[in-house]
C-alpha cells in the first residue's frame, strides 16, 4: 500500500507515520491488511523521518504539480492533515478558504480520478461546534462554529460526505479534540497554549495562560489521537450510519486541573511558570468550543481516550527525556 | 435600494421581483423600510418583466463580468435563488458543486467586497436533511444530505454563516420546502413531478407520478414562499440566534392526499389523468428528504404555511385562468 499524508511534515504527521511504520500494515478496500509499501509526507517544509519506506513531499497542496507527484503510481489510502491553524484561518480569511476547503476539494478529485475509492481520514475538529451547547455534546450535535476554520472544517465534512456517498472515495471525518502536549514551538492555533503551558515551563520557560483558570477543553494525548486516526482508517465502512463525521473521544479539563497535573508531576518551581494574563482574540475562539462530548460511535469504532491529564503529562516527559 | 435576484427569470424570481415592486420598499441595513429603485434579475436566459424599475442580466453567473454588471452601482440586497436542481446535480456532479457552490462563493465576494454588508438571502432546501430523521424536525436537526445538491445548500449554508459571522455581509439561508404547483414544464428536480401531478391534468395530460401515493411531502405554495423569502429578508439580524438558517414552514402532505385535493377541485376527469409508475432514481432523493418540521424560528420571524394543499390548488387554478 501506498499511504499520503498531507501535513506530514508536521508533529502528528510525522508521530502517525511512524505508527503506521510501526503496524506494518493497514486495511486495504477489501478490509485485510495489507504491506504498507510506501508513506508519502507532503507538507511545506520536508519531514524528517528516515526510513527507507517514507519519502517527503514538498510543495502546496494547491499546486496540481505537487499532486501530480503524490499520486504517481496510485494513492490507497490518505491521510489529510494539513491545515491552516485556527487563529490563522480567523485572521487571514481568504487564506483559510483557499487552504482549507479549496485545496482539499483538489485533494479529493484526485482520489476521484483513478476510480480505486481510497481510504480518506480526514483530520476535522472539535471547532466544528460553537454557539449555546448542552454539557455532553450528543453525536447528532448539529454543528455551528463560530470560527473560519470550524466552519471549513465542516464544510470539509460535507465534501468528504459526498465524495463518500458517491463512491467516489472511503471516507472518514473525525473531529479530533485538542492535542496536548505537542512538542516544538508555538504556532498560531488559538489552542496553542494547551501544550505551551506544560512544554514551556517543563523546559525552564514562563508560559503566559492567555484564558481563565476554569475554562474546560476537550483533550488528547499526541499518542491516543494517533491510535483514533488509524482506528478511524481501520473501521469496515460498514460500521459508519448515515453519516462519516465522527467525534473523537477526549478527556474534559479546566486549565487550572492542567497546571495542577504539571503541578503533580513537576512540582512547584515547574508550575509557577505558568502565568495568568487573559487574551481576548483567543478567548474569543476557545471558548466557543465544546469540552465534553458522548463520543458514542467513536467507542464502537474501538476510539479511545486517555486516563486523565496527569499521565499525558508523564507520557510528555518521558518522551522528551528520550529525545 | 437596488435589488439583485439570482435565477431571476425563473418562476420564483419573477413572483418574487413582483412581489417586492408590489411592496415598494424593503427594510435596509438600519432595518427601515426603503424605496426599491431598482430591481436586477440575473439568469442564463432573459427575464420577462416589463417594468421600468427591472432590468434583465443574461449570462453565467460564474463569469466575472456577469457580476461586474450586477454589482456595478452597487447592490442593497441579493435573493439568492439560482441552482442547478436536485436532479440534476445529482446526474452531473461536476455541474452541481461549480454552480450550487463556486459560483455562489464567488457572489457572496462580490457582496464582501464594497465593505456595504448587503443582505442576503440564500434558497437553502429541506433537502439539506436526509438519513434516519425523527417524524418531525427541531429547528436544530443536524443536516445529513443524502443528494449532492442537498450536501451543496448545506454547504452553501455554512457559507453564509462565516461571510455573515465576519460582517461581511447579512445572510439568511431559507430552507425551502418542495413549491408547488409551479407552471410551465417539468424541470430536472427530484421533486419537479409535485407540481406535475396537479398542472398537467389540468392542463389535459397525463401525468405519471413516479413515486409511492403514501410518500409524505413538505409543501408549500409559490404565494407563501415568496411572502417567507421577504420575510426572510425583513426580519431584523437581531432576530436571528447563533445560525442563520431557517427551516420554512410548510405543509406535511402524502402524495395521495395531494391528488385527491386535485380531485375535490377539479374533478374525477382530471385526476384520473395521474398515473403511477415508480422511477428509482427519482424515489431515491425524494424519499430522502423530511416531510414534517417544527419550523419554529420560522414562526417567530413572522413567516407561514398553506391552509391545506385544496387551497394551493385553487390557488393555482384561479391563477391559471387569469394568465
Amino acid at each position: 500500500m501506498h499511504i499520503l499524508v498531507t501535513g506530514g511534515a508536521g508533529f502528528l504527521g510525522r508521530r502517525l507515520a511512524r505508527a503506521i511504520l510501526a503496524r506494518g500494515t493497514l486495511a486495504g478496500p477489501d478490509d485485510r491488511q495489507h504491506p504498507v509499501a510506501r508513506i508519502t509526507l507532503a507538507d511545506v517544509v520536508a519531514a524528517d523521518l528516515p526510513d527507507p519506506r517514507v519519502s517527503s513531499l514538498v510543495g502546496d497542496l494547491a499546486d496540481p504539480a505537487l499532486l501530480d507527484r503524490a499520486f504517481a503510481g496510485g494513492v490507497d489510502s490518505v491521510f489529510h492533515l494539513a491545515a491552516v491553524v485556527s487563529g490563522e484561518a480567523e485572521a487571514n480569511f481568504d487564506l483559510g478558504w483557499r487552504v482549507n476547503v479549496d485545496a482539499m476539494r483538489a485533494l479529493l478529485e484526485r482520489c476521484r480520478a483513478p476510480g480505486t475509492s481510497p481510504r480518506f481520514v480526514f483530520a476535522s475538529s472539535c471547532a466544528a461546534f460553537g454557539g449555546p451547547l448542552p454539557a455532553r455534546l450528543p453525536d447528532d450535535q448539529m454543528p455551528v462554529p463560530q470560527s473560519s476554520y470550524g466552519t471549513q472544517k465542516v464544510v470539509g465534512e460535507y465534501l468528504v460526505h459526498d465524495y463518500t456517498r458517491k463512491g467516489f472515495l472511503d471516507g472518514r471525518s473525525l473531529r479530533l479534540p485538542t492535542v496536548t502536549v505537542r512538542p516544538g514551538k508555538p504556532n498560531k492555533a488559538a489552542s496553542s497554549f494547551a501544550s505551551g503551558i506544560v512544554r514551556e515551563p517543563l523546559a525552564g520557560v514562563e508560559s503566559v495562560c492567555p484564558v481563565a483558570p476554569e475554562t474546560k477543553m476537550w483533550l488528547t494525548s499526541p499518542a491516543t489521537v494517533v491510535d483514533n486516526l488509524i482506528a478511524g482508517h481501520e473501521a469496515p465502512a460498514s460500521a459508519f450510519g448515515h453519516t462519516r463525521s465522527v467525534n473523537l473521544p477526549g478527556i474534559s479539563v479546566t486549565v487550572r486541573q492542567m497546571v495542577d497535573a504539571l503541578r503533580r508531576v513537576a512540582g512547584d518551581a515547574v508550575a509557577d511558570r505558568v502565568t495568568w494574563k487573559r487574551d481576548p482574540a483567543i478567548e474569543r475562539i476557545v471558548l466557543t468550543w465544546p469540552a465534553d462530548f458522548e463520543a458514542k460511535l467513536a467507542r464502537a469504532l474501538g476510539m479511545r481516550a486517555d486516563a486523565d491529564f496527569e499521565s499525558i503529562v508523564r507520557a510528555y516527559v518521558a518522551e522528551s527525556v528520550r529525545r
